[in-house]
Protein backbone atom coordinates (compact mmCIF):
# COMPACT_ATOMS: atom_id res chain seq x y z
CA UNK A 1 0.00 0.00 0.00
CA UNK A 2 2.64 2.55 1.00
CA UNK A 3 4.65 1.56 -1.94
CA UNK A 4 1.72 3.32 -4.20
CA UNK A 5 3.02 6.93 -2.61
CA UNK A 6 6.33 5.81 -4.87
CA UNK A 7 4.71 5.14 -7.28
CA UNK A 8 2.94 8.07 -7.41
CA UNK A 9 5.58 10.27 -6.69
CA UNK A 10 8.18 8.81 -9.08
CA UNK A 11 8.42 12.34 -11.12
CA UNK A 12 12.12 12.18 -12.44
CA UNK A 13 14.09 9.34 -12.55
CA UNK A 14 14.75 6.28 -9.61
CA UNK A 15 18.33 6.49 -10.91
CA UNK A 16 21.27 4.37 -9.15
CA UNK A 17 21.20 2.46 -6.04
CA UNK A 18 23.40 4.39 -3.76
CA UNK A 19 27.06 2.46 -3.29
CA UNK A 20 27.85 4.62 -0.10
CA UNK A 21 29.16 4.06 3.51
CA UNK A 22 27.56 7.25 4.51
CA UNK A 23 23.78 5.66 3.66
CA UNK A 24 21.90 2.63 5.29
CA UNK A 25 19.43 0.69 3.31
CA UNK A 26 18.12 1.08 0.03
CA UNK A 27 18.59 4.48 -1.50
CA UNK A 28 18.86 5.68 -5.28
CA UNK A 29 20.67 8.52 -7.20
CA UNK A 30 19.41 10.55 -10.32
CA UNK A 31 21.73 13.85 -11.24
CA UNK A 32 18.50 15.91 -12.70
CA UNK A 33 20.60 18.80 -13.59
CA UNK A 34 24.41 19.21 -13.72
CA UNK A 35 25.24 22.09 -15.82
CA UNK A 36 27.67 24.55 -13.95
CA UNK A 37 25.10 27.76 -15.05
CA UNK A 38 23.09 29.08 -14.22
CA UNK A 39 22.89 27.76 -10.94
CA UNK A 40 25.39 27.69 -8.22
CA UNK A 41 24.38 23.87 -7.77
CA UNK A 42 23.78 20.70 -9.24
CA UNK A 43 20.03 19.35 -8.53
CA UNK A 44 19.57 15.48 -7.15
CA UNK A 45 16.70 13.14 -7.14
CA UNK A 46 17.21 11.17 -3.68
CA UNK A 47 14.80 8.03 -3.25
CA UNK A 48 15.25 6.78 -0.06
CA UNK A 49 13.42 2.99 0.43
CA UNK A 50 11.73 2.41 4.30
CA UNK A 51 14.17 2.32 6.79
CA UNK A 52 16.61 4.12 4.47
CA UNK A 53 18.78 7.36 5.65
CA UNK A 54 22.15 9.15 5.32
CA UNK A 55 24.58 9.42 8.04
CA UNK A 56 24.78 12.73 10.30
CA UNK A 57 26.48 15.35 7.94
CA UNK A 58 26.86 18.25 7.32
CA UNK A 59 26.84 20.98 4.47
CA UNK A 60 29.57 23.94 4.01
CA UNK A 61 26.90 26.10 1.98
CA UNK A 62 24.31 25.10 3.10
CA UNK A 63 21.33 22.58 1.20
CA UNK A 64 17.79 23.12 -0.17
CA UNK A 65 15.62 19.81 0.02
CA UNK A 66 12.04 19.95 -1.78
CA UNK A 67 9.83 17.19 -1.37
CA UNK A 68 8.31 15.65 -4.35
CA UNK A 69 6.87 11.71 -2.36
CA UNK A 70 6.45 9.95 0.61
CA UNK A 71 7.16 10.88 3.96
CA UNK A 72 10.48 11.15 5.86
CA UNK A 73 12.27 12.49 8.72
CA UNK A 74 14.77 15.44 9.18
CA UNK A 75 16.65 16.31 12.48
CA UNK A 76 19.02 18.44 13.08
CA UNK A 77 21.85 17.40 16.25
CA UNK A 78 19.87 18.36 19.77
CA UNK A 79 16.77 18.47 17.95
CA UNK A 80 13.91 16.17 17.56
CA UNK A 81 13.27 15.14 14.11
CA UNK A 82 10.92 16.30 11.87
CA UNK A 83 8.39 14.53 9.38
CA UNK A 84 8.60 15.44 6.23
CA UNK A 85 5.55 15.41 3.38
CA UNK A 86 5.35 15.62 -0.08
CA UNK A 87 5.45 19.26 -0.86
CA UNK A 88 7.79 20.35 1.88
CA UNK A 89 10.74 22.58 1.26
CA UNK A 90 13.82 22.73 3.78
CA UNK A 91 16.81 25.41 3.84
CA UNK A 92 19.62 23.53 5.65
CA UNK A 93 22.10 25.86 7.26
CA UNK A 94 25.40 25.68 6.64
CA UNK A 95 27.79 23.91 9.01
CA UNK A 96 24.42 22.42 10.76
CA UNK A 97 24.71 18.47 11.92
CA UNK A 98 21.98 16.74 10.30
CA UNK A 99 20.51 13.87 8.95
CA UNK A 100 17.75 12.79 6.27
CA UNK A 101 15.48 9.30 5.43
CA UNK A 102 12.77 7.60 4.81
CA UNK A 103 10.43 6.46 7.91
CA UNK A 104 10.44 3.00 8.23
CA UNK A 105 6.93 2.61 6.59
CA UNK A 106 7.52 5.10 3.60
CA UNK A 107 9.54 5.45 0.57
CA UNK A 108 10.61 8.74 0.56
CA UNK A 109 12.02 11.45 -2.18
CA UNK A 110 13.25 14.77 -2.07
CA UNK A 111 15.28 16.82 -5.02
CA UNK A 112 18.42 18.03 -3.34
CA UNK A 113 20.17 21.27 -4.41
CA UNK A 114 23.90 21.38 -2.68
CA UNK A 115 25.46 24.46 -3.71
CA UNK A 116 28.81 23.47 -1.71
CA UNK A 117 30.57 20.41 -0.36
CA UNK A 118 29.37 17.61 2.41
CA UNK A 119 31.40 16.81 5.66
CA UNK A 120 30.12 13.01 6.52
CA UNK A 121 30.24 12.25 10.23
CA UNK A 122 28.52 8.89 11.85
CA UNK A 123 25.37 6.91 10.98
CA UNK A 124 22.13 7.58 13.09
CA UNK A 125 21.99 4.42 15.47
CA UNK A 126 19.84 2.08 14.43
CA UNK A 127 17.79 1.62 18.33
CA UNK A 128 17.32 5.68 18.10
CA UNK A 129 16.14 5.81 14.56
CA UNK A 130 13.64 2.47 15.27
CA UNK A 131 12.41 4.69 18.10
CA UNK A 132 11.02 7.44 16.24
CA UNK B 1 -9.46 13.14 -17.68
CA UNK B 2 -6.80 15.58 -18.17
CA UNK B 3 -7.49 17.68 -15.36
CA UNK B 4 -6.52 14.33 -13.61
CA UNK B 5 -2.99 14.63 -14.51
CA UNK B 6 -3.25 18.06 -12.08
CA UNK B 7 -4.65 16.42 -9.88
CA UNK B 8 -1.53 13.97 -9.66
CA UNK B 9 0.95 16.28 -10.64
CA UNK B 10 0.04 18.80 -8.05
CA UNK B 11 3.69 18.14 -5.61
CA UNK B 12 3.51 21.94 -4.53
CA UNK B 13 1.38 24.10 -4.21
CA UNK B 14 -0.82 25.46 -6.82
CA UNK B 15 -0.98 29.39 -4.93
CA UNK B 16 -2.59 32.65 -6.61
CA UNK B 17 -3.67 33.05 -9.72
CA UNK B 18 -0.98 35.31 -11.99
CA UNK B 19 -2.23 38.75 -12.73
CA UNK B 20 -0.10 40.28 -15.58
CA UNK B 21 -0.30 41.36 -19.07
CA UNK B 22 2.89 39.00 -19.82
CA UNK B 23 0.49 35.39 -19.27
CA UNK B 24 -2.33 34.41 -21.11
CA UNK B 25 -4.98 32.37 -19.24
CA UNK B 26 -5.30 30.74 -16.30
CA UNK B 27 -1.68 30.46 -14.69
CA UNK B 28 -1.19 30.13 -10.93
CA UNK B 29 2.17 31.06 -8.88
CA UNK B 30 3.30 29.58 -5.90
CA UNK B 31 7.12 30.66 -4.12
CA UNK B 32 7.91 27.54 -2.67
CA UNK B 33 11.62 28.98 -1.69
CA UNK B 34 12.60 32.41 -1.62
CA UNK B 35 15.48 32.72 1.25
CA UNK B 36 18.68 34.55 0.02
CA UNK B 37 20.81 31.59 1.23
CA UNK B 38 22.10 29.43 -0.05
CA UNK B 39 20.90 29.34 -3.71
CA UNK B 40 21.34 32.14 -5.96
CA UNK B 41 18.03 31.94 -7.15
CA UNK B 42 14.08 31.55 -5.47
CA UNK B 43 11.81 28.75 -6.84
CA UNK B 44 8.78 29.12 -8.40
CA UNK B 45 5.77 26.43 -8.70
CA UNK B 46 4.07 27.49 -11.96
CA UNK B 47 1.01 25.79 -12.87
CA UNK B 48 -0.45 26.42 -16.32
CA UNK B 49 -3.93 25.40 -17.11
CA UNK B 50 -4.82 24.31 -20.53
CA UNK B 51 -4.41 26.90 -23.51
CA UNK B 52 -2.13 29.20 -21.07
CA UNK B 53 0.93 30.66 -21.99
CA UNK B 54 3.56 33.48 -20.88
CA UNK B 55 4.62 36.14 -23.30
CA UNK B 56 7.89 35.75 -25.26
CA UNK B 57 10.91 36.39 -22.83
CA UNK B 58 14.13 36.35 -21.85
CA UNK B 59 16.20 35.83 -18.76
CA UNK B 60 19.58 38.22 -17.74
CA UNK B 61 21.25 34.96 -16.42
CA UNK B 62 18.87 32.36 -17.32
CA UNK B 63 16.23 29.98 -15.95
CA UNK B 64 15.89 26.22 -14.91
CA UNK B 65 12.77 24.61 -15.39
CA UNK B 66 11.47 21.04 -13.79
CA UNK B 67 8.50 20.00 -14.90
CA UNK B 68 6.49 18.05 -12.18
CA UNK B 69 3.03 17.56 -14.09
CA UNK B 70 1.31 17.24 -17.24
CA UNK B 71 2.56 18.24 -20.84
CA UNK B 72 3.63 21.97 -22.03
CA UNK B 73 5.99 23.41 -24.64
CA UNK B 74 9.17 25.51 -24.34
CA UNK B 75 10.13 27.47 -27.39
CA UNK B 76 12.85 29.41 -28.63
CA UNK B 77 12.94 32.18 -31.42
CA UNK B 78 13.72 30.17 -34.74
CA UNK B 79 13.11 26.90 -33.41
CA UNK B 80 10.39 24.67 -33.37
CA UNK B 81 8.51 24.28 -30.09
CA UNK B 82 9.16 21.05 -27.77
CA UNK B 83 7.14 19.29 -25.80
CA UNK B 84 7.67 19.02 -22.11
CA UNK B 85 6.72 16.22 -20.15
CA UNK B 86 6.88 15.29 -15.95
CA UNK B 87 10.42 14.61 -15.38
CA UNK B 88 11.98 17.09 -18.09
CA UNK B 89 14.52 19.85 -17.21
CA UNK B 90 15.32 22.25 -19.14
CA UNK B 91 18.59 24.91 -19.00
CA UNK B 92 17.06 28.16 -20.24
CA UNK B 93 20.57 29.88 -21.76
CA UNK B 94 20.90 33.69 -21.26
CA UNK B 95 19.43 36.09 -22.98
CA UNK B 96 17.75 33.57 -25.54
CA UNK B 97 13.90 34.64 -26.27
CA UNK B 98 11.36 31.90 -25.65
CA UNK B 99 7.90 31.46 -24.13
CA UNK B 100 6.36 28.36 -21.85
CA UNK B 101 3.31 27.37 -21.15
CA UNK B 102 0.60 24.18 -21.41
CA UNK B 103 -0.79 22.63 -24.23
CA UNK B 104 -4.17 22.97 -25.51
CA UNK B 105 -5.02 19.88 -24.01
CA UNK B 106 -3.37 19.34 -20.72
CA UNK B 107 -2.34 21.11 -17.33
CA UNK B 108 1.56 21.84 -16.98
CA UNK B 109 3.36 22.02 -13.50
CA UNK B 110 7.26 23.18 -13.20
CA UNK B 111 9.33 24.50 -10.80
CA UNK B 112 11.02 27.64 -12.10
CA UNK B 113 14.39 28.80 -10.83
CA UNK B 114 15.54 32.24 -12.25
CA UNK B 115 18.65 33.71 -10.47
CA UNK B 116 18.49 37.13 -12.28
CA UNK B 117 16.04 39.75 -14.11
CA UNK B 118 13.91 38.54 -17.02
CA UNK B 119 12.71 41.10 -19.89
CA UNK B 120 9.16 40.32 -21.42
CA UNK B 121 8.47 40.78 -24.95
CA UNK B 122 5.34 40.84 -27.12
CA UNK B 123 2.78 37.84 -26.29
CA UNK B 124 2.53 34.53 -28.05
CA UNK B 125 0.51 34.66 -31.71
CA UNK B 126 -2.81 32.99 -31.15
CA UNK B 127 -3.18 31.56 -34.16
CA UNK B 128 0.23 30.15 -34.30
CA UNK B 129 -0.04 28.76 -30.78
CA UNK B 130 -3.60 26.98 -31.94
CA UNK B 131 -1.79 25.53 -34.62
CA UNK B 132 0.86 23.41 -32.35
Amino acid sequence: MKNESLKNSTIFPLGEKVESDHFIGDAYLQMVFTDEAPLNSAIGNVTFAPKSRNSWHSHKVGQVLLVTGGEGWYQKEGEQAQLLKTGDVVNIPPHVKHWHGATKDSWFVHLAMTPGETEWLEPVDEEWYNQL
